[in-house]
């Protein structure tokens, strides 16, 4: 450090919006005096002296700066006329941590520091308040020996206990000034004992002693792990400042007062002011909650003077920091003086009704209102959730797989919850894990539990589509199909049991816990517009129903940018359909079930581009592996061998009777009364030819199940692999696609469609299905005599579609980046998999900051993104480019998106208003992007 | 064209290197002419016309052209002093076509060209040989007729076999004049009623025909299928020439001849004149087999002047092409004429001794001897193969997974294999597909082939590591494991029945079929150690087990790039101690499993550091799943079901006979006999407590199995993943590495070994793996009391760590791209799943050029590679970098790998030799690479 170099600043010098050199409690104390606002006296030693410090703390701290501590106390000793360490007319000063960022676990503040036996006289003969006097001593041997000395607190409440014991009475208020004079002198005892030395008597001494422990205390461990978990890193917050303040006291007798306030409501965002207060007290009684403090609005009658300087205080410090603040006053004999200040912490809801109303009060841009509110906060508002204030304990917890919380009664099967669903009955279907013939069951359900498979299992894919709440992978669930039960721990669940399951947290919990609904306020909607107007980004949704596509729209959606055909097979009545198609023998097969498909799926389609009327709808075509249709090989397995074990128990049942009656026809006869009923009609059941062609469908599934099942599913035989192997499949889409499309414009519904294939890896895959496409637009055009617009695209998915980018935008209208399928490529983790196995591990132990399937991994899929937009566009400046991974929702990967140039992010519907609120803020935070 | 364009070139003028304009045949035809040699006078039309007139064939030739044509011929006319249509000294000539590459399926030669009833009579005014006069028409009718007019060759041949029945006679050439001018009569009457037109008079209309006929061979079906199918491009070839020229007669009488010869003996390369030929015979007559040629030695006895002539030839020709050539020759009235020119077509053996004999004999440098030979002919030389002289007939086909025959009788199980091999037995290992657990069957087998799985699975991986021929997924093997019988086709295979595989075509034959031994001759050894001088890539060998490293070693390996540490534990007696590991309920219970393997994998390593010593080894830490050390969950369901019906069997047994006693005590003595037998043998092995143990082992196992089952396991839980999870492994496979360094420095043997982590794709991963490292090395060192050195680096397999690069060359001192995980991840195929379901159809289709799990996609893959050595050695100059998978061995990929600056590749033992020879051709073309 150079010698001219400022250790520290007077609170009328320090720059206010140096929060890394001063702390955010300096800045906001050295701003305060400059605006004009009564803060008592002080100073700020900086973070730079902590740093320099604990670089080598033998050395104790840098003389220059202990130098300019003295010069600047001897200042407060001018600003006062008080001396520190004065037998008359002491200087008592409190000492105060605070960095860039708040953070517990730092050491947090002494008060009355200065105080010994010589000052103390001197602090009684100026108060003339003997036990204010003993009070204030006390106090500050405490909290200097548990916080500087490092003493527990258990020994000074127990003597303090002992003393109330002793007095017979019950609050600290009551001790006399004699109960308290003992207990200083037992307090240091205490210390003595603890550190084997007097209590330090020189303030001086004890002023470095403290200001040490400060910086120490930035380096404790539970300050180290708290910057590690929040991932605060040096850029953020690197030390802590020290903040040097005279005392105030609020203790002084009925014109004392001290209080915590916000400028407006935290909890609702309403412009009225909101706070609490305590006359003659010190801070620490507020927080402590020995009394019980008023609500600033009494105020008004008790010290209308006062009220009236805290209103004018509440109205500079906002329209200062044009932010709702959280400030500490105190009121020494009807002085007001302001402590402390902060932006207020708010839920969501309140930050969007401040946001909306400080801009049309004036305070605040729209930008401004934009930038100060966190997009997934807004997932508070748009789902039902447990109520916060319910008390209630969870029993189990899973993956929070799809947001939002719903009670119902437990069903393990989808009929059933179908049935139940039907009659009106609130349902949370609950399995080991979901397959696409239980999608009636999602429909009938409030929510869906399994206690198997990750965040991107069926169930939370689907629920997430759906915008229904999902809990995933439960461990402690065991589910017992045949006895229809559950077990959560030791307790048994039964179906009917009523349960709750929060999607956002994970959680379930027994019984029907208490929710509070989603809303979306007239706020939220205006604050959304802002957003609108100063994005560039678009904001679709993925969505994959006409029902979904309401639902985005509701949310805002500006078109759909990935609809799952395959999604529009899962329904009961069309499963079989597929089923069909994939089960045929011949390609005349295949096309004949495809047949049966085209008329459902067109009807889909001109719903869909009916409801999304003009904006852009894209339809990928089918990606997924057929075998995600068919019941798994150990099902198919189970089946066959109940069906064979009944067979042959009726067989078995008949021969026995054979026997005996060929042993003892008596014995027979008798026997054959029960035997030959129950043969009879396992009999009926198992050995008629329906019994026979059930066996048979279910033996020649298995075979095709066996023919098609896959080492990798994820990196196998599907998307355009299949087809371009099965090209009647994408035929029958695009047909669909293309017959919608021409029946919307008959009906003069103005579309928009988009047609996009998945799992590329070549150009010449693009050309193959291009070249369809053109083929059945012939067809269609001819047959319905007008021109049939559709714009054609690919997902980037695959690494080498990245790499081949250049090549692809010469056949690709627009690319969507598929970053689901490109991050497990990318990392070559199956999502699932890692989820299930190493990924918790790998977050915990910082080998991974993120889960990369939920935050786009900027470093690696990212850089393979940006050079993919570069090459494509290279080829066709005029590319569109998207992105409809799960991560195309999440803030940090819009604003990475708007880095990298794209036209637009998909996410599923309820995330739109958070996307479009981060891409508002991508937006308006552009230029300071920084890619490594 | 411009006016001055040469369309036409006389072979005095035409450029003898510009194959790409005059064709192959033609431009050896105007080298040899301006040489001196004696060539029959001619032109070429250029391949610049031919595509001039497929552009608009409508239009003709264009006029420009046509007048060169004449032009030319006009010269043919003053330098013969004949006349094209000249009644008395007639000019004839031959058409042929000749592109840049020889190409089976364009129009070939025709013959005689310019004759017809008026020059007919000229030729034989000339010659006074009517019966050769008549001879020549008649071939020329039919040659024009087939191949310029498209009429098929049966109703010629009829017509010639009639002739020869009212002849009574056998042969063409017993045939009189009479019968051959009726003969002409007959074909020109064919020709009429095939064509609707008379047979062209006109001599030059005769050649425009031709001509044109040439020309649109070129865009003939055959012609295309071909080149598309061996991927000839227009680079490489792009439309035919044509040549033409002065017919000369080889059967004018006995001082005439034809015949065919190669420099040196095509077969052993020896250097011998090697050659057939036939008196008074024209150049078909040798191809059809019609008489039997003699060889050219005999021409020193019969015709002493012109063999001194064609020995002069022989080496005028090779001198001046530097390259064993393939020639016809014409003797026509004792005048030797060279028709035609090309390189000899050799085998491999031919290649390496005509090669290293023609650098001895100062014909060829060792650089220009390196290039004529492609490294992958060098296979045929290593391994034994299918006699290809045997006439074998396969019964089914699979994959040829590992190069190289073998015979043997089959055999369905490893254990049988292992006991049968001990008796000296020869035997084929035939399985669905192999386990793990089958690795001593492989050890005792001659060759493995299996009705399941890819080039890549178990069979082959572990086959092609031994060496030992493999095929794979011969789909229409059926095995039936109970009965132990296989069937193919209609024929039912029982154990001990004699088969044969070659695992370099995939067929699978009956019986025993003649294999030929591979070998390793001095000039192949020459010939590497030229291309070992030359080349700057190192080309080290993957190699698992001390043997392994013995074979790579005795191939030229300079060092084991990839040694895979698991394979270690396939070996019969440590596959238990693996599963103990892996089944291990607790920290401890692991760490006490993996020291069991710690003194087996020290020893392992000790042998196989010796036996490279001082070479590199690059030891890749655990890498697999670990699944794939236990059997599968359907096996242990079926295991566990046997075991359960055996129990259930034995108790109803029991039952029985209680039940019977109850009933008849007579009829249950009696039943008593047998059953109580039966009941209580399978009581004792399934009721007792080994029944109990081994029936919950299995259980146990199964939970195992299910906990750690993966949906995408190539993806999954595996390499460092585990590595980070389960630290004990790495320390444990660490620790052996480091002690068995030490151990061979204590017995003064110079090692070379170094540490590779498996599926890094973030930079932290590496750390780790590094701390674990450094710490055992302290350990090892304080214990030793020396320095252990050991290098430190990582695979690059995951596409993450090709984007991540630049980090991860801070922490490794070498990259070793894994090809065959990379090269999945950035095409998102599981090579299993694919080259069992669509790669296939993809190469056919020309979706894709060639499967890039054999050879290297330069364009996805590589791109990747370049990036990420560019990156890394950004960040450390000095980074070794080296290619490790299965396309390191891949001479494209090794032309790739010297482009993008790898300082190695590592292949399976037996490519070594081929990878030797790529990485000196890839160095001396360098220069040449071109990557878009």
């Amino acid at each position: 450090m150079s010698e001219n170099k400022h250790y520290v600043y007077a609170f009328t010098a320090g720059d206010g919006k140096n929060k890394q050199l001063l702390g955010g409690k300096g800045a906001n104390l050295c701003e305060m005096t400059q605006i004009g606002l009564r803060v008592p006296p002080g100073f700020v030693i900086t973070t730079e002296v902590c740093l320099d410090f604990l670089a080598n703390p033998s050395a104790g701290l840098p003389a220059k700066a202990l130098e300019q501590i003295r010069t600047h106390m001897l200042q407060l000793e001018q600003m006062t006329g008080k001396g520190f360490g004065s037998a008359t007319n002491p200087l008592l000063v409190s000492v105060r941590s605070g960095s860039a960022m708040s953070m517990p676990g730092m050491m947090d503040t002494i008060l009355n520091l200065g105080l010994n036996p010589t000052t103390l006289r001197g602090l009684i003969a100026e108060t003339k308040d003997e036990r204010f006097s003993y009070d204030a001593y006390r106090r500050f041997i405490q909290l200097f020996g548990q916080i500087a000395l490092g003493i527990p607190k258990e020994p000074f409440e127990e003597l303090l206990k002992d003393a109330k014991t002793n007095a017979g009475v019950v609050s600290d208020v009551e001790l006399t000034k004699t109960d308290l004079a003992m207990l200083t002198l037992r307090y240091l005892t205490i210390v003595k004992e603890h550190t084997g030395r007097d209590f330090p008597e020189d303030p001086y001494e004890q002023l470095l002693i403290a200001i040490q422990a400060v910086f120490n205390s930035w380096m404790g461990k539970r300050a180290v792990d708290y910057r590690h978990q929040f991932k605060i890193t040096k850029d953020m917050a690197n030390g802590t400042a020290v903040n040097i303040c005279v005392m105030v006291f609020g203790n002084m007798g009925n014109d004392s007062a001290t209080g915590v306030a916000f400028t407006r409501n935290p909890g609702t965002g309403e412009n009225e002011f909101f706070g609490e207060y305590l006359v003659n007290a010190q801070g620490e009684d507020v927080v402590a909650g020995i009394r019980t403090p008023k609500p600033v609005a009494e105020m008004k009658l008790e010290m209308p003077a006062i009220h009236e300087q805290l209103l004018e205080l509440r109205e500079r410090l906002e329209k200062h920091y044009r932010e709702v603040q959280d400030f500490e006053f105190t009121i020494e004999k009807g002085i007001l003086y302001c402590l402390q200040t902060r932006n207020g912490k708010m839920n969501a809801q309140s930050m969007v009704r401040t946001s909306v109303e400080m801009v049309k009060e004036g305070i605040l841009t729209r930008e401004q209102a934009l930038l100060r509110i966190r997009p997934e906060d807004l997932e508070q508002l748009l789902f039902p959730r447990i109520d916060p204030k319910a008390k209630v304990t969870a029993i189990a917890q899973g993956l929070p797989a799809s947001p939002g919380a719903a009670c119902g009664t437990i069903v393990f099967d989808a009929d059933r919850a179908e049935a139940q669903g039907r009659l009106g009955a609130k349902i949370i279907l609950l399995r080991e894990e979901t397959k696409p013939e239980d999608i009636h069951g999602f429909f009938a359900a409030q929510g869906i539990l399994t206690s198997r498979g990750g965040k991107t299992s069926h169930a939370a894919v689907v629920a997430r589509g759906m915008g229904k709440p999902c809990v995933t992978g439960a461990n402690d669930i065991h589910i017992d199909m045949q006895l229809r039960k559950a077990i959560i721990g030791g307790r048994v669940l039964s179906e009917g049991d009523l349960i709750s399951i929060d999607g956002g947290t994970g959680n379930v919990y027994l019984g029907e816990a208490p929710l509070v609904e989603g809303e979306f306020t007239d706020e939220l909607v205006t604050l959304l517009s802002w957003a609108d107007a100063i994005a560039t980004l678009k904001v679709m949704a993925n969505a994959d129903t006409p029902q979904d596509a309401k639902r985005a729209l509701n949310y805002g959606a500006m078109g759909i940018g990935l609809c799952r055909t395959e999604r529009m097979f899962n329904a009961v009545d069309r499963l079989p359909l597929m089923v069909d198609m994939i089960m045929a023998e011949s390609t005349a097969d295949r096309a004949a079930a495809l047949e049966r498909l085209i008329p459902i799926q067109r009807q889909d389609f001109i719903e869909l581009f009916t409801v999304m009327a003009p904006r852009p709808v894209t339809v990928r075509l089918l990606d997924p592996p057929i075998h995600e249709f068919l019941p798994s090989e150990i099902q198919l397995r189970n089946d066959i061998d109940n069906l064979r074990n009944l067979r042959s128990t009726a067989q078995g049942m008949e021969q026995l009777v054979d026997t005996l009656r060929l042993l003892d026809q008596g014995v027979a006869d008798s026997a054959q009364e029960v035997v030959s009923v129950l043969a009879a009609g396992l009999h009926r059941i198992c050995n008629n030819r329906a019994g026979e062609r059930a066996l048979n469908e279910k033996q020649r599934m298995l075979r095709k199940v066996r023919e098609i099942q896959e080492v990798n599913p994820m990196l196998g035989h599907r998307g355009v692999r299949l087809g371009i192997t099965y090209p009647e499949i994408y035929r029958m889409q695009i047909r669909a696609v293309l017959e919608a499309t021409a029946e919307c414009i008959k009906a003069g519904v103005k579309v928009n469609p988009e047609i996009m294939v998945p799992q590329v890896c070549t150009a010449k895959e693009l050309e193959v299905v291009s070249a369809i496409v053109d083929a059945v637009r012939t067809e269609v055009e001819a047959a319905y005599g007008f021109k049939v617009p559709v714009k054609f695209g690919t997902m980037i998915e695959v690494v080498r579609a990245c790499m081949r980018a250049n090549r692809l935008a010469a056949s690709a209208e627009f690319f969507s980046f598929g970053t689901n399928d490109l991050t497990q490529a990318t990392f070559s983790f199956s999502r699932e998999d890692a989820e299930n196995k190493f990924l918790p591990f790998y977050n915990n132990n910082g080998i991974l900051q993120d889960n990369p399937f939920e935050v786009l991994d900027i470093h690696g899929v990212g850089r393979l993104m940006k050079l993919a937009v570069e090459w494509g566009r290279g080829t066709n400046p005029d590319l569109k480019v998207g992105i409809c991974g799960e991560q195309g929702g999440h803030p940090s990967s819009i604003r990475f998106c708007q880095y990298v140039g794209l036209n637009y992010v998909s996410c599923s519907g309820p995330r739109v208003p958070i996307a479009r609120l981060a891409a508002a803020q991508a937006k308006l935070k552009e230029k300071e992007y920084h890619f490594e």
